[in-house]
């Protein structure tokens, strides 16, 4: 049998007369969406940017064939890796996000009416532009004077801050290519620096299922250089196994507090908050 | 560009010399698994019989060309139905399963000492069959004299039984051909009548993301006949969307206990079994 295949675009392909995205980044395993329309693609001086309105995801953007953020679930990431520090520091002014140029982290963090400023350090504007026409869904909501865009590179900006913020967060992509180093010992050292005495961080440390190690290395870094560290999970259904770890690295707050602010969440509550640090018995075992 | 494609079985096929089951029974998403050895392929009367090995889930069980079960996480659905009811009916002496032909879930059940009698109704002897020789990861440890094999009828089964269950696990596949009854009121009735006066059910309701009517009908279904009626979540890896939901309807009891065990358990823990009944907003929401 020989299937009628033709190339649309890098990573698109027409199958029997319908549109598919193929993320074949994997070796043994291919998540194949159907798209109903190519919304936007261009190539910046970083990566392979796209975004793709699909059937079961709605629009979904896509950097170098691979899904980073969807209308249908990128919530629950973006809220996890937010609400999470923010319930955590009790006045957090002046936060940093590395990365995440969906919008959706940035989003949320606005909703706290403590924050003064927001530095949003994306390599790559030209994500952060198509995230902003074209995936309302997820970064719908962020024009506020608080929000400072940096288009730079967030590993050079760390090493040139210190005793700056309140809150880090490191949202960043896999661990292949420019986000490697945003996964080293050296790039948390100056991320530890860069906050005040009582500042705290976060970031996406991959999944527990498929990335243990990353994971686990992650854990072992910040655990060099921060008193209180704790990893907590989430549910990512466009991200390989599902299940997310994120870790948390914290000089001086521990508790959960009950912040002011807006309680638009789809995914975060309180009880959630609470359930996301409750790891699984296979993550304990590996820290033993 | 034309792809090398050639039909190995109804549902492999052999791409560019490799071997790949493609899950297609989405019609918009499809999941490529890239298969090691086709390790036992037979059609039973009710449905075609899959085990694989496959590079990146192990061994999994494939029914109609839809995985239901692997050795990499297999055990956190099995142990999130079966651990969650034990931990809340404090003496549950005989135990029914409908469904559940992996074994995963009646292994976990016989753990328990107290458990005196395990019923296993599956209505496809085959399935049971081969999950015992070929995928041990799933299905070891179940040599015991407590557990009774009964290949039949779920349905029919549960119509010719009254008062006589502590817990009934209902471990069924999707509500698609035979199991959709599996989910229908009438069948809940029954389970309902089939429970002694102090008895509780579970039963895995689907995707709360994908199969949002079916987790909803569920749980208005059950919430007519039980006092007592409460979701509760885990990550599937290998189920669409990741996170599952589970629907827990009990006559009496309601807290957790500590039963005595044995605690092998990879996924389950007591901080999961608290966290899992915290529910994402979008759940909550749903019920207002």
């Amino acid at each position: 049998m020989v299937m009628k295949e033709e190339k649309v675009d890098q990573y698109i392909k027409k199958i029997d007369g319908e549109l598919w995205l193929v993320e074949d980044d994997r070796e043994n395993l291919k998540v194949s969406y159907r798209v109903k329309e190519i919304i936007f693609v261009e190539q910046s001086p970083f990566q392979h940017v796209m975004v793709l309105d699909t059937y079961d995801f709605g629009r979904m953007l896509v950097l170098d064939g691979v899904v980073q953020s969807t209308e249908k679930d990128g919530y629950i990431y973006n809220e996890m890796i937010a609400h999470v520090p923010l319930h955590i520091h009790p006045h957090p002014k002046k936060v940093l996000i590395i990365g995440g140029g969906d919008c959706g982290a940035a989003r949320e963090i606005i909703k706290y009416p403590t924050v003064e400023e927001l530095y949003f350090c994306e390599i790559d504007e030209l994500v952060v532009k198509a995230s902003k026409e074209h995936l309302k869904g997820v970064s719908a909501g962020l024009e506020d004077d608080r929000v400072h865009y940096l288009f730079a590179d967030g590993i050079q900006y760390m090493k040139e801050h210190t005793n700056e913020f309140d809150v880090i967060i490191v949202d960043s992509s896999d661990p292949v290519g420019p986000a490697t180093q945003l996964f080293e010992f050296d790039f948390y050292k100056n991320v530890f620096e860069a906050l005040k005495e009582d500042g705290l961080m976060v970031c996406q440390s991959e999944s527990p299922i498929f990335y243990k190690e990353t994971m686990q290395n992650t854990y072992e870094s910040l655990n060099k250089l921060f008193p209180n560290v704790r990893q907590y999970t989430a549910v990512v259904p466009t991200y390989p196994g599902g299940l997310w770890s994120f870790t948390l690295a914290s000089k001086k707050y521990e508790a959960f507090i009950q912040p002011n602010y807006e309680e638009t969440t789809k995914y975060f509550n309180k009880a959630i908050l609470q359930a996301s640090f409750a790891l699984p018995q296979f993550m304990l075992e590996d820290k033993k």
